[in-house]
């Protein structure tokens, strides 16, 4: 009875009612607050003085996700797909949830352990493909799947480009910016943050020539934009149509 | 009759005609003016030698804003929403424009009097829905509503890379540029600023582990606008088909 | 006769065949090449050594501007609208056309000749109305048209969020850095370049709070991007649509 | 039969199945790897140590893409469109593959490699079309083409802007940034930066009314990022629309 009831809370595959079991609710609450407290952990001015809750925090956590990590062994032979605890312990979902559990014991020997819970995290989109967000994610993944190919062009496309204005910008700067624009992949950093438009000015080129180019790379830049986001928008409208069509459920 | 005609001019729900009453464009007129105002009066090099002209201004200000107060109380009664003056004067509404009256009187208590007046202007929003960009603000929002869960996911993702750069680059850059990079919370106004294509440049990273994650990060950002442009150009089509459908009125 | 075929050389209203006269084609030109002219005049860089050509060009430009000018007046009375040679002269656009010729004298009296010449340029989208690239102009004005609301709540929205934004930034800034934050209309400069991405890091927010503040704006810049896209790409489906409905022409 | 094996090989148009033939799917990666080779070389930090190893690869890489060279001249005949293999070796196509030849020998005469290599890589494009990726690209470059009038409309539009805004800001800078905004041709640097919202920062104004004109700038901007965007939007999902309709497929 407790592994059924078990099994129910913890297992999205064994939940009878549509959603995240509360039980997992909370987990996802403990994931995104474990995460919050690796972060803060790198900054020591957030920590100063605070040692000890940290440090609370840290065995608080480390019981309870102890605790769901036996659980899910102990209930993991009512789902049919595991049948053991032992099989349970060795798919790719149980050995994440243990290595976080060992990332717990990182500060001993000096390892990061932001990483660790990232990794975790990572997981939680399985869990929250079962939540609401379900038909914005499958809808979102759905219009990106099916322009992979565009999707892919422009990509080939932006990495031409790149390579075609790292190589203008070498041969008009190289002369008098040799730190900077002195070799293609030293000119590629300029490239990338000017056809993505973010533009850090930490290296502009100052030769006439040099700026001709970088005036043609930031408009060509603009099309960049332009590419995905046209194909994109064109992907949602089908897809949200074609979703309607199946289903006939309204939205929402 | 006089407080007849004082609700009818004051307060949209009674107003018989569509749009708003022409003391209510007044009124809207002189928010508008006290805000800039407000703004003005921050910048010493903008109010010095004006000095009278400003307190002249406030004080008509002042007056009018009080003589409104006092007329919409007094015309309350009118409207079975609210029944008593008393009632009115505890709404939210009222409070709001009380504590902007009070606001004018804020220069002898030595507090910001632009922040209350930005306050009241949000109410403006409320005046603005009667008035003629009633459907354009509809099909905003309606397009807004309807992908909220769309436009929500984009901000769950953003979120996700904005961590997941800022721990990149921390473990890339904390070595040379600790002050910047030295732990993930300060990586992160760097992640925002390139993730936003923004990219002021005040820190960037000079290692090359760093601008590889950085490129990645910036081409990522790409993807970021494109995802809610994505979304929003597909829900304006819908929401004007779907308006012009529901009304069979012509757009203007 | 002259006259006549002056009038349909040159009054683009008195052409039967369609398109852009050959006369107006080279004035077209022209213009084109004066206006390039005048902005390589402010570079001494590019003038110096010579003089000579261009003085030569300006003289050259001048006689036949100067007699275009005597042709417009002499072949004015065949169109119906002008009559007379002395009406078509105070029109706006013959006045612009005398004040381009007076540019071309100012150098003597020490203005800008650049400036002159592109508010002549301005009257060439009037030209070109009529040329090939008419339907693609009537397609961008008439989806820009019809959303004018819908982008001018953009714009109100945008003014707001502005506004909301120096006034953070203003209150979290001023005091360590009075010169740039100091007063809400110095923030907004920092404001408008964070809003609209440009990003130019020549002030940067440096206190927690500033930031927090600064990564809100960026993030909110995006969705300013997103929404006027967003309309018109909806719009221009829509025009394109109705444009195709009404002519039953292909496009091209 | 090997000359007729050759053909099936090397020539997509000799080809029988869809799709790249192995033969050339190598040496598509190999014409990658050369390119990927001369980038590598003008970085001496990356080359130093490997000369060797650099050597070898370009050896090779000499060899097959001579031996490529000559099968295709000895294969050349088998194809109607050149008949003999004289013909075929003046082609445009063959003139390229043996530049592409002729910059192996470059580094005795102190040439840029990397430039011949990525002309060849241009050739790359025409070979992909027959690969996988044909349909996106079909869809790419129908939807660019059936809307090459409105986007030549928004670069002449954005040449305008870019004319109009650098003037305002040489007017409005030079007198204190004699430098940077000291003629109209210096400002269009700063202009493109900011009309492509890329924004290095490297030259900013500093006076209140060039801000105020930068500003427009900066908006205006985002206008002309949206115009392509929302052109190129409207323009893929008509284009999918289309080709799905005049071939029936299901996309993938």
């Amino acid at each position: 009875m407790l592994r059924k009831a078990l099994s129910r809370a913890l297992d999205p595959e064994m939940r009878v009612a549509p959603g995240l079991s509360p039980t997992n609710q909370w987990i996802v609450g403990l994931i995104c607050f474990s995460i919050l407290l690796g972060v803060m952990e790198t900054e020591p001015r957030l920590t100063s003085g605070f040692e000890m809750a940290f440090a609370a925090a840290h065995l608080m956590l480390f019981g309870t996700f102890l605790l769901e990590y036996l659980a899910r062994l102990y209930a993991a032979p009512e789902n049919p797909r595991f049948g053991s605890s032992l099989r349970y312990a060795f798919t790719f979902a149980s050995l994440v949830d243990l290595l976080v559990l060992l990332s717990f014991l990182m500060p001993f020997f000096g390892l990061e352990a932001a990483l660790f819970r990232m990794i975790r995290a990572a997981r939680l989109l399985r869990l929250a493909r079962l939540g609401r967000y379900s038909l914005a994610i499958q809808l979102i993944s759905r219009a990106i799947a099916e322009r992979r190919h565009e999707l892919g062009i422009s990509i080939v496309v932006a990495a031409g480009l790149m390579l075609m204005s790292s190589t203008a910008l070498y041969l008009a700067e190289r002369g008098v910016q040799p730190e900077d624009f002195g070799s293609i992949p030293r000119a590629m950093w300029w490239s990338v943050a000017t056809l993505t438009t973010v533009g850090y000015g930490d290296i502009v080129p100052v030769t006439i020539l040099g700026r001709i180019f970088a005036a043609l790379t930031a408009v060509t830049g603009i099309g960049l934009i332009a590419l995905p986001t046209g194909i994109l928008a064109g992907a949602f409208s089908d897809a949200l149509r074609s979703i309607r069509e199946t289903t006939g459920a309204d939205r929402e």
